[in-house]
């Protein structure tokens, strides 16, 4: 067994935990608040015998990598016609953090 | 020193807190909200000397354990007088997953 | 890599996150709510390489260690004015707990 500890993007998580789902892959979400560095993120916890581990890498790097995305333009609220001419700009979201954590011994009650 | 993840029910959480201020164990609660295949969990760290893990065990066994439980069945809202003679039904309830985790280094400032 | 786990009080989370990102070291801050023999504490998790360990130790010290400090004392609500000549109390403040976990892998996608 190991245990995994996943850091992503809040907007990534419900995708993750469904996916987690659909595999029977036993997760927990722990709330990170005031998250910084990258703010608004949740905390996953996952316990996976050793030869599933990459099956979890290759779910939470499908749901949650760094990518680019088209998002319409903030609208400066001063002169909001402004940006009815403005072009959608490209941004990042997602990235996930992740530790693969080595353990002693696993119980369920 | 282990380091001890403990997943634990809501319902529970107030016992096993109890148990561990008693016993003088040293525990955080994080709040693990959204939880899924579990909902409604909370999620404990706790660090112990090597030979009182299997203390910390016995405890969290003893307070959260997967059990049997008689519930007044649900009212059926569109005829509330039908569950009058209803039988209590027997649900489960509880339930532990525990993580040890080995430690490189432990520190109180 | 490790991954540092650090429990300290609420009051300080806001120094120690800022000297995190000031000294470039990612973390993330977990809600501990409810957490009790410490009531009103963070949970920090923090991944670095190696040799910055003894660095993010010396940080949550600095920020977190447990100190005295003078405050002034409770007003009685029942008599406000016998406040008025006390002097303040001294009180304990502070504290940390850490633990340095070894990982098997560490990924970023
Ligand atoms: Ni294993
Ligand atoms: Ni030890
Ligand atoms: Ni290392």
């Amino acid at each position: 067994m190991k245990l995994i500890i996943a850091i992503i993007q809040d907007k990534d998580s419900n995708r993750l935990s469904n996916a987690f789902i659909e595999q029977d892959i036993r997760a927990t979400k722990l709330s990170s608040t005031g998250g910084f560095l990258r703010s608004g993120n949740s905390t996953f916890i996952i316990g996976v015998e050793d030869e599933k581990v990459a099956d979890v890498m290759d779910l939470i790097k499908e749901t949650s990598k760094t990518r680019k995305q088209f998002m319409a333009p903030p609208v400066n609220l001063d002169s909001p016609m402004e940006a009815a001419g403005a072009y959608p700009v490209e941004v990042q979201v997602g990235g996930a953090t992740v530790f693969v954590l080595p353990i002693d011994a696993f119980h369920q009650f």
